[in-house]
């Protein structure tokens, strides 16, 4: 090639091998095949201020299950007193059309939410426990011991129910009211929801403070304890690291990813800031990777996205529908 | 410790191996200094639609400088046909305070344009090609070829003169007009623009398109030929990707980053898309890498963005911004 022979008076700079052995890394470590829990439909608008229309929560999940997705967090079985916008839970998930193949959990905060769930005809439920002792106490009214052994007996009965059982542990990368979590508290939660039968636990940035330098941090401190393979992480994009975060997870095998259509769900601790990662944004980067998601309908998800977001009168947090939407409106005007 | 002692029952799977020798390339192949180049100044405001007025880019500047930042790109002596938003480029660059240690570089689009910059007392100037030919058609009015030898003559004027020279190749992930880009037409003109005396090459992925996948092909395909370490990237977040693209050039010993203040700067081909990543986002994941930036008070660069959106009467693209200010003012509501 012609320019080949020019280069002589290119600069050349040390550190050449590190960077070869990091490109020969990066192909080889990441997973070939991504699965993404979507959590529109808990996380999302179990945050709305107003409580959205049951008849709209069913639309919303029956459209989510059209788009391809393979699950599908549908609601919380939690008390109304706590979180009225999920009163509808039973209504809601007995109402939606359940696609043979795709999974659709349900968030249990405790015995009597498993019972709700197990008489809804639920086959997989989701419990929650924090990395932070002040977040616990807030959130479950209980310390995170006492929350660990609430949820002992959950999943003892759940598992008496044949149902599967996915864990959260939130706040792995920093608490709105301490700050900074030890690693080994976010090691010891995890193994405790694993412990007692979750087959997958899935670690929440809850409030989006999170940076691939501690996602490395935790990763790598869960490494000798569990298997990445059954690991998932949930990135808020608060501070705008959540693919970063979630690209540093799939370096580390990691293979599950949780996120939100729209990017709905804001943090209630930063009014203002978005929530989760979009599911489009997290499709988008994905497939440029090369990365199977499955047989997702992008364009499909970004409609929904965007019927969602008019209906709920808020912004959509997806980069990549806003992106779609100007370059149709570009189209439009020429 | 209590708990290591009762994960037998967590779920072994395989690929551990992987998952060890990634964590160990992780943080070996991560640069421990990272420079920012900041192009709020010239890429943001010449995307502006109203002409900023010259006092407010002056102190705009300024506020930068104040913020810590090593290098500031300043302004375009371009011509004000092209480009009226920088029509004061002498003006501005010659009224803003310089404080020794920071660099001002300039872009010149033509030997005209480096007279001026000389004659304002430019050290710096940069220079501009495009990795799509219909890009460089329509942007510089000439081939990619042909904008080369263009270059070739300003940048022999500029050795003469003793000046420093950077240079952007746009376009890198993907063209608005053509779409995929060639990866070999990448390589040929970054090696174009070192092969006439570029210190520095900057990868721009102009209309935010990339994802990790375009950065990892581009770098490996470039790594043969240039080093990582004179290598720059110019990253859009256009569809939310920027800082994981970033993350990605790290771990191919890149080890500058340029970026806009308040994400400032939109992509003319995708209106409504947001441009360039923000300065405050790169900062604030960096940090939490545990990578050094020098000396930049990112406090102080929160509020010269805020400022400069309120002039400018836009939504500020920083989320680290945004996330600053809505804990601003819930703890102004407590």
């Amino acid at each position: 090639m012609m320019w080949s022979s020019k280069v002589g008076r290119v600069p050349m700079l040390p550190c050449r091998g590190f960077a070869t052995s990091a490109q020969k890394e990066w192909s080889h470590t990441l997973p070939s095949k991504v699965r993404i829990v979507e959590v529109g439909p808990r996380d999302g608008l179990q945050n709305e201020r107003n409580f959205v229309p049951t008849r709209d929560k069913i639309r919303l999940i029956d459209m989510l299950t059209n788009t391809g997705l393979e699950t599908i967090e549908v609601t919380s079985f939690i008390s109304p007193k706590w979180v009225p916008q999920l009163a509808d839970a039973k209504e809601v998930f007995t109402s939606i059309q359940k696609k043979p193949g795709v999974g659709y959990p349900v968030l249990v905060p405790n015995l009597k939410g498993l019972e709700a769930a197990v008489e809804a005809g639920a086959e997989e439920i989701a419990i929650f426990a924090a990395a932070s002792e002040t977040f616990s106490r807030k959130n479950l009214n209980c310390s995170i011991e006492e929350s660990l052994s609430r949820f002992r007996q959950v999943t003892e009965e759940a598992k008496r129910h044949h149902l599967s059982i996915r864990g959260y542990v939130s706040c792995v990368a920093g608490c709105p009211f301490e700050g900074s979590i030890d690693t080994e508290q976010v090691v010891r939660v995890t193994c405790g929801l694993f412990e007692m039968g979750c087959y997958e636990v899935s670690l929440g940035d809850t409030i989006g403070v999170g940076t691939p330098g501690d996602f490395h941090r935790i990763l790598q401190a869960l490494q000798p304890h569990v298997s990445m393979n059954a690991l998932a992480v949930h990135c808020h994009d608060t501070r705008g690291t959540a693919l970063a975060n979630i690209l540093t997870a799939l370096q580390y095998q990691v293979h599950v990813v949780d996120a939100s259509v729209a990017g709905l769900g804001g943090c209630p601790f930063a009014p203002g800031a978005t929530g989760n990662v979009a599911t489009e944004d997290v499709i988008y980067m994905l497939r440029g990777m090369g990365i199977d998601v499955g047989p997702i309908d992008l364009s499909a998800l970004i409609a929904v996205g965007q019927e969602t977001c008019q209906l709920l009168g808020k912004n959509n947090n997806s980069k990549v529908a806003v992106a779609s939407q100007a370059s149709r409106v570009r189209k439009a005007n020429l």
